[in-house]
């Protein structure tokens, strides 16, 4: 029996629902001979360190027994596990966890993140933590920071090791952008109505404005050009923000919103009036000339992009061996369950290597 | 440096472009401390032990060096291995080498195969081939028995692994039959015809009547099945032949390729006359009712299936996470290249796991 300590940061949408289909798979792992334990699990402000398998009540559990904490009660706790496998698993979006990844590592975790910060922030700070990670043997698994439970970073990961040549990675990698002009090619509804529905619905973050920026999608490229070992910072994405500067001021989210309409003008114009183009939010990767793009095109109707529906992400990948047509990923790309489902598949590919 | 050796079976298509490429990222390999090794490399008559590393003219040095052999002489060679990783790479399509694999596990290799009949034949020895590697701790990889490189075989076991619930899988498996269709429902060329084309190109087994008889298909059904703990035979797959039974008898491939102008008229007819819908080969397992058919079905011309071009597979997954749309995977389902460098990346899996 491989047993396996989990120290869960962020207890939110991704991180509780990854606890309830731990949960749910247990006695199957089991049978795997993999047992999975949550040794800690903690929001903000609370830990809890359970002392029996958590259970469908664990929401209960933790609102009654878990404690203030400083990071070093949480340190102290980890290093007095014993002989076991322990992941630290980033279900936040918090920089805060990410400046004790170091400090993970040299206690002994392994880690797995959907928090996209460790990976995009300076190219200085992610070759030191790979140095650290290859100095302690230890690993790091981040599939859902693109296309959340898609398999894309593995995909372009593997075909990068075995040495095909990926020209270059074009697609939807925004759920919330993605439902936004899905529906407003197919639709006559004002753009501002869509960002209300798609916020409604739960793809947005709580200020649209960090969707609409451009600057999440402007992330998730980084990353791939990385993988590619291209050594690239933020600043040398190129966004085509969606927000005009006079709406992206200082305003608050309530502001903004009530500003909103200004954009159906906008968007009103740029409206293709061709019948097979559709306007879709596209990132792209073109690695011969390091170019990494965000903007607003007109993509065929009849194109995988163009094809598009509900809040999907579709990625293309270029490479020299599919040198006809690109290999496609496509499906949902947010949302709770697919995402926790990501990083469950991240913490089992851990213990495979273990 | 992990030291690898590997033992290869078969140096057609695969097996050489499969060499190719590991001598083109071999340089690379080592600056990871990977440093795979060819130890033996065989077609059905000869073997050849190269003392040294493998170049681009391996080909010219497999002439020269290599000599006839028996079974024996090759178990011999890896039992002298000492202290190493060792890894069988099956790249027949033989049951001989298939019918050796328990032999080759007990001798400390881990398997990686592009041939389907291993997971193909009788559940029986597909429970009993686990069963031995479960006891000797080796490992068994074969992402290219369905979609050649795309990562079909991974993602459906990632998904089923961590309990997402696969409800259907339903796609075109065959780069043959993906080929035939697709040209056939655009354009005004003759069945028969198509099918010389696709075997000018490479797209059929030697003889075609192995692609049109359906069976390739069923067999990545049966695979797909398996890894969802689905006790199947091939038997209980459902196949709708695309020869009909006058043309399927005991006839040569010339005799069959004289008559393969009967089949014009009876696709002629299958046509469909609508604008939306175009005919294609599809493969579907469905889990619940834990029915594997494979037949020709109108798709819409919309839909991911009927926008299919070129010698392209597509994969839809239907699971409980992925409620509204499919994860779907698209791309070259078959060919040298990226086969190869799917066996590439098993090879590279297993490395890692060790
Ligand atoms: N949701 C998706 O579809 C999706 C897809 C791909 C990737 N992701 C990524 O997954 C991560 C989590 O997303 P989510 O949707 O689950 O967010 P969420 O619902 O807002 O949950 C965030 C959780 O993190 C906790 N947290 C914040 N700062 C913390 C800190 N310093 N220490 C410990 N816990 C802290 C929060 O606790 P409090 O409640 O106390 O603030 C909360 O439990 C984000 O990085 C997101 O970008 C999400
Ligand atoms: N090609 C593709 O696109 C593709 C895609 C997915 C999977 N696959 C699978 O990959 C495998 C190889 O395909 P391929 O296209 O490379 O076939 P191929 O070009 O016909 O090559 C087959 C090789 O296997 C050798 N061989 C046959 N019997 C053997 C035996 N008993 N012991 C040792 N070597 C033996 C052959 O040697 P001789 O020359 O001496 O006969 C030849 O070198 C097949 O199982 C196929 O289904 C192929």
């Amino acid at each position: 029996m491989k047993n396996i300590q989990l120290i869960l940061f962020g207890i939110g949408n991704v991180g509780g629902t990854l606890i309830d289909q731990i949960i749910a798979q247990k006695e199957k792992l089991r049978q795997q001979h993999i047992d999975l334990q949550f040794s800690a699990i903690l929001n903000s402000s609370n830990v809890f360190f359970p002392s029996h398998n958590l259970t469908s009540s664990w929401r209960a559990s933790f609102e009654e027994n878990s404690m203030s904490y400083t990071f070093n009660d949480v340190l102290k706790h980890i290093q007095k596990i014993e002989d076991k496998i322990i992941i630290a698993i980033d279900a936040t979006a918090s920089d805060e966890v990410v400046n004790k990844y170091e400090t993970l590592i040299e206690a002994g975790c392994h880690l797995v993140s959907a928090n996209k910060i460790a990976n995009t922030i300076s190219y200085d700070f992610y070759i030191r933590l790979r140095k650290k990670l290859s100095l302690h043997q230890r690993q790091f698994e981040y599939e859902t920071n693109v296309g959340a439970g898609l398999p894309v970073i593995e995909t372009v990961k593997k075909l990068h090791q075995s040495g095909d040549e990926i020209t270059k990675v074009r697609g939807v990698f925004s759920g919330s952008l993605s439902y936004l002009f899905n529906r407003f090619s197919s639709e006559e509804v004002p753009f501002s109505q869509l960002i209300k529905d798609a916020k409604v619905n739960g793809y947005t973050e709580p200020d649209p404005r960090d969707d609409l920026s451009g600057k999440d999608v402007g992330r998730k490229l980084l990353i791939l050009a990385r993988e590619l070992q291209l050594e690239k910072e933020f600043k040398d994405v190129q966004i085509q923000s969606l927000i005009p500067p006079h709406l992206n001021g200082e305003s608050t989210v309530a502001q903004f919103e009530e500003r909103m309409d200004e954009l159906d003008v906008l968007y009103g114009e740029e409206k293709s009036t061709s019948t097979d183009k559709v306007l879709r939010y596209i990132g792209e990767l073109d690695v011969s000339k390091e170019a990494l793009s965000v903007s607003l095109q007109n993509e065929h109707t009849g194109s995988a992009i163009g094809q598009l529906q509900g809040a999907d992400n579709v990625v293309e990948i270029y490479t020299k061996d599919y040198d006809q047509h690109p290999l496609v990923i496509k499906g949902a790309g947010a949302g709770g369950a697919v995402t926790a489902r990501g990083v469950f598949n991240d913490i089992l590919k851990v213990v495979s290597q273990c």
